[in-house]
């Protein structure tokens, strides 16, 4: 399990971006999937990898890829997945969320998800629903005084699945197996819980969800 | 904040067992409502309260109380709210989740929930969704290590989800404010995410939701 991954993180955003900088670090080969590999805005988010990462149409990051990070707005991830070409055996780790442009709900929920729309159209490869249920800033920063931060996680191949739980312990959050693909239908709107307290009811990003146990 | 409350709940099953027995103990005057007052499962709610609390029809129960505690199984909720009789201007707390028989999902969510539903069943009524997110064996059992559970609750009132807060403080849990009642279409998930670890994925009902905070 310490071996080093190829890992094509589709999106260079906040939240792709995050991880690719965190993972870049702990030794992981990362390019960035992006419609145009040479635009300043990825420039950006490959400046903090230090020379580590690369970046690459969608096609040819996934192709050499062990695991593929979805990390693209909901309304382009359909688009950014079909031009990711096969997936066959691929791990793909669904990070969106399907949120209405003003963050007042979820606009796919209650008998489906994204996460399960995300397999739908990646039908040959193993998806896993993780890094959704917190701010991106969180990333690499997940400690809460003497607590730190969950990542949870659901899908229905065990080891797409402990690949994941690595990755989580890589960003510094503790990770927690929340069930079978289809629980994305409740790890989407715990994400927007999040969302919603950080966003409209203002608290900003500095809160985490934590499972106790005893 | 601190005078005592006249609470009737409907319901005298494992949740609303489990809270009239601690708000007893805490000094309020509860008052279960059911079908039938008489019966030996009333009688065996009653008994861990030693004759601090009374059994009445929901109309009775709900005549005098400053709170009504919705505590029923999700199917029985519009029946318990209709034998209440007048609502208005009452604090109703909704503790049910709107479940599946078989705990495969919810029956309703994404555009409404469960305590918007009751909202629509009790339009003069000022409603809080509370204690639906946790198994009712953590009220008064709700410490984890050195930490709390958390008791989520949303509602449009303010001044009864102080009272609802008030209330969470006293079966041990830190009471934690999700927004606008529309905020129960994500406590409702919350609340299966717990259930489910709890049945389905056979962990009991030894965890709590915690939301960190720095």
């Amino acid at each position: 399990m310490d071996q080093k991954l190829k890992i094509a993180i589709l999106g260079a955003g906040n939240v792709g971006g995050a991880l690719g900088r965190i993972w870049a670090a702990a030794g992981h080969e990362i390019t960035f999937g992006v419609p145009n590999p040479g635009s300043p805005r990825v420039a950006e988010a490959l400046a903090p990898l230090h020379g580590k990462g690369a970046a690459a149409t969608n096609a040819e990051a996934a192709r050499a890829a062990d695991v593929l990070v979805l990390s693209v707005p909901w309304p382009a991830a359909k688009a950014a997945i079909e031009a990711a070409g096969s997936l066959h055996g691929k791990i793909l780790v669904d990070c969106t969320n399907p949120l209405a442009a003003d963050l007042s709900g979820l606009l796919i929920g209650l008998t489906t998800s994204g996460a399960e729309q995300v397999a739908n159209w990646a039908p040959q490869a193993r998806v896993v629903k993780a890094f959704n249920t917190i701010g991106a800033g969180n990333f690499g920063n997940a400690q809460f005084g003497a607590q730190r931060a969950d990542g949870y996680y659901c899908g229905d191949d065990a080891a797409a699945k402990s690949v994941v739980a690595r990755l989580t312990q890589e960003v510094g959050m503790d990770p927690v197996d929340a069930g079978p693909l289809r629980n994305a239908r409740l790890l989407e709107p715990l994400a927007l819980l999040w969302i919603d307290l950080a966003v409209n009811q203002r608290q900003g990003p500095n809160h985490a969800f934590k499972l106790l146990r005893r």
